[in-house]
């Protein structure tokens, strides 16, 4: 069908049922130039959300992992995490699995080939599922099982998709030289642990785990903390010996400094030494005195000096953040409108061309429903003057977003013939096909005669 | 059409083709309880973004905003701003405009009734457009113009839709007592005013518009500062009055902070002191020590030193901003899906019941594109063995996603007559579709023969 422009069109402000345009964006282009963020998603963050997506439903068909363990099902078995095998000392697995208490997907650590001692005990662990902040791999049980065919204990935790292990850090690749430009990163990792180190000696505990194995790197330079409470599993620790365990925990995290530089741990003060000096070269004071301070050679690390050492780099940290934050806002921004339309439309396609309507008065040329039909036409088979196809994804958004609302706006939908009009407002529209739709979904929730 | 639950379904892993899981959120309930935001977007974050998307558009027939003022369209007058326009000593009206130049929506301050006197100049304005800090309402560009009917300046800012002013806090209003659990609120305010003045005193600049009536409190708790170089247009600062200021902003945010326990701005040091000697009963020393140091009532108040003081609890602002940053994550996740699904519906949609197509081979019951129609009834039309209509959200969207991703799984459609049946895959279904449609919009664009 042929549709003259409307005039009734410009009766409603058009743009308000468009797509809104986008937040304010830190960035001014000459106008001449659009890229690809202007229309859609940023790309990194897409394919982020798209890899995460893929990782929470990935399943082999894998028969040597049993079908339940405990509550959870749906094992996916993700490999053998050797790194963090060594760090624990034990053989270390890894699990996706789902909960048959909520549905959710959680990681399963399995520590295979292991009984526990009559001095380890897995109620040391709920201390640590307490902790609650937004750098820690929250844990909430750990039992024993027999399900995997020998003696595992199976730490579970919170399941974070595609995070990298600190060791897969581009500036660990041998090939790079550490310059000035990564101390803002290095202030990103040092900051981020500092904040996850807090949060576990708040709580009277210490970490034990700092280490490039046990440290995820997620989107956006996220830093992770996972396997948390495993080590005071395996092998707790005397009251009086927390406070060195703590201590500890820093100078782990500036052992992962010098591992930046060295390109692997240090294995003696030498070592620490020699990266100090290669690190003076290159980066500002503030972060030399605070790495100083991590390492804690002459006295005992603590944590608020160490904070107040990093002074305003807080502020900076904070910033980087807060624009991460804008990013995601940005993002939601454009993706918020798309659900309302797909529902729309799939009410829509439900009512098109149902073969049962075909002998319903309602449907027929007379009837009322004929609108929604005539209406679909009006939305996706428009033609122009000269009969070619109309292809306007901005004319189906508005046209949705009209219906969805229900605007008082009038349009005249033609018959298939042209012999017929009939003036009809959006509003009409939308009640003909909620009616409609109620009346299928009620058909369909019938109980059968028998 | 009855469709048999098919057996091929189940060799493609059916969850693959679904909306996936969450990410990990920080809560475990019981397994009976379920939360509206399991399912969709948090309330508050979708509404939210609704109420920014429907300010970035609303619009109203206003005759007395010019159509154009220099490059600026479309104006939208927002309200005089009677608080703002006290303490720029002008009057002061806000609109929201959109740029020529790239189509973005900016916000426009208009001093009206003023001309520019021999010190005052428009180019000092440039030097805070500079500034680049998440907490800043960037500024593009500053004119006068007669566009308005009398001597107007503009000054042209980032729009941030739906912020509300610092004064419009709860905690402002007569009848709230401030409390124990508002100190993270004061912390998140100091903190967060503290990363502004940092960014603009690093360019060797003073605020001078640390006012609550300059503060936009925008969603989760964000502080904007908009309005930053006007002060300098009107007020030029000699070069030795600028540490000065930097100082007086300090105090400005130490004064926000008594205008909370006040209800209302300071107006002498005994409010100050009331003030202060009224939270020392409340908040914790740490606090009452920041306060006193941004006041500089001894001293002049110096960032490092402040910030040294906050100490520890700059973390506690990152790991809010890091939760707020993992919410629109997870809203993200669940509907970035969607957009894909949109533009597949409309391309099935347009390809559906065309009337050019009734003559054509192709789409005839015999030809390869009927495969389309028949698919459309797969999806939309199935009844059950009772002949009931199946309603069915999941399978819709499983095989929407199949055709999207064009799997190799095969499925039988089955014409409307039950008289002929096809076994084809999703991927060339896929091929069929992607086909017809570039051949549509291929039509839709041909130079029509005259």
């Amino acid at each position: 069908m042929y549709y003259q422009p409307s005039a009734q069109a410009s009766t409603e402000p058009l743009q308000y049922h468009l797509y809104v345009p986008r937040p304010p964006y830190k960035r001014r282009l000459p106008p001449h130039i659009r890229e690809p963020a202007d229309f859609f998603l940023e790309t990194d963050l897409h394919l982020n959300l798209l890899q995460k997506a893929e990782a929470m439903v990935q399943t082999v068909h894998d028969y040597s992992v049993p079908d339940t363990v405990s509550s959870y099902h749906s094992l996916h078995f993700l490999g053998v995490d050797e790194a963090m095998g060594s760090v624990l000392g034990q053989h270390v697995s890894q699990y996706r699995a789902t909960s048959s208490d909520n549905g959710m997907s959680y990681l399963l650590l399995r520590l295979s080939g292991l009984i526990l001692g009559p001095t380890q005990s897995l109620k040391l662990f709920q201390k640590f599922t307490r902790i609650s902040a937004p750098g820690v791999i929250n844990g909430y049980e750990a039992f024993t099982t027999q399900a995997f065919g020998d003696h595992s204990v199976v730490f579970v935790y919170d399941f974070y998709p595609v995070g990298q292990s600190f060791w897969m850090l581009p500036q660990l690749s041998i090939s790079y030289m550490l310059n000035a430009k990564d101390e803002s990163d290095l202030w990103l990792y040092i900051c981020q642990v500092l904040a996850i180190l807090r949060a576990v000696h708040k709580q009277k505990l210490a970490a034990r785990v700092v280490s490039g194995s046990m440290i995820l790197v997620d989107f956006q330079k996220r830093l992770r903390l996972n396997g948390l409470g495993i080590p005071d599993v395996l092998d707790p620790l005397s009251a009086d010996s927390v406070q060195k365990a703590q201590a500890d925990d820093f100078r782990a995290l500036a052992d992962l400094v010098f591992a930046l530089v060295l390109k692997g741990l240090p294995r003696s003060d030498d070592d620490r030494n020699a990266a100090l000096d290669s690190m003076k070269a290159v980066f500002s004071s503030e972060l030399i005195k605070v790495v100083m301070a991590l390492r804690g050679a002459d006295e005992e690390p603590k944590l608020d000096d160490i904070v107040r050492l990093c002074g305003t780099r807080f502020i900076d940290v904070l910033e980087y953040q807060m624009n991460c934050t804008d990013a995601m806002e940005r993002g939601l921004m454009t993706e918020v409108e798309n659900d309302r339309l797909v529902r729309l439309l799939c009410k829509l396609n439900y009512l098109i061309q149902r073969p049962e309507f075909a002998n319903d008065d309602n449907w027929s040329a007379q009837g009322t429903n004929y609108l929604i039909v005539l209406f679909h036409d009006y939305v996706f088979q428009q033609v122009d003057e000269t009969g070619k196809p109309v292809i306007d994804l901005g004319h189906v958004l508005r046209c949705l977003n009209k219906l969805d609302v229900g605007v008082d706006e009038s349009i005249m939908l033609v018959s298939r013939d042209e012999r017929s009009c009939v003036i009809v407002t959006y509003a009409k529209i939308k009640e003909l096909v909620d009616n409609a739709f109620n009346q299928l979904v009620r058909e369909s929730a019938k109980v059968p005669l028998h």
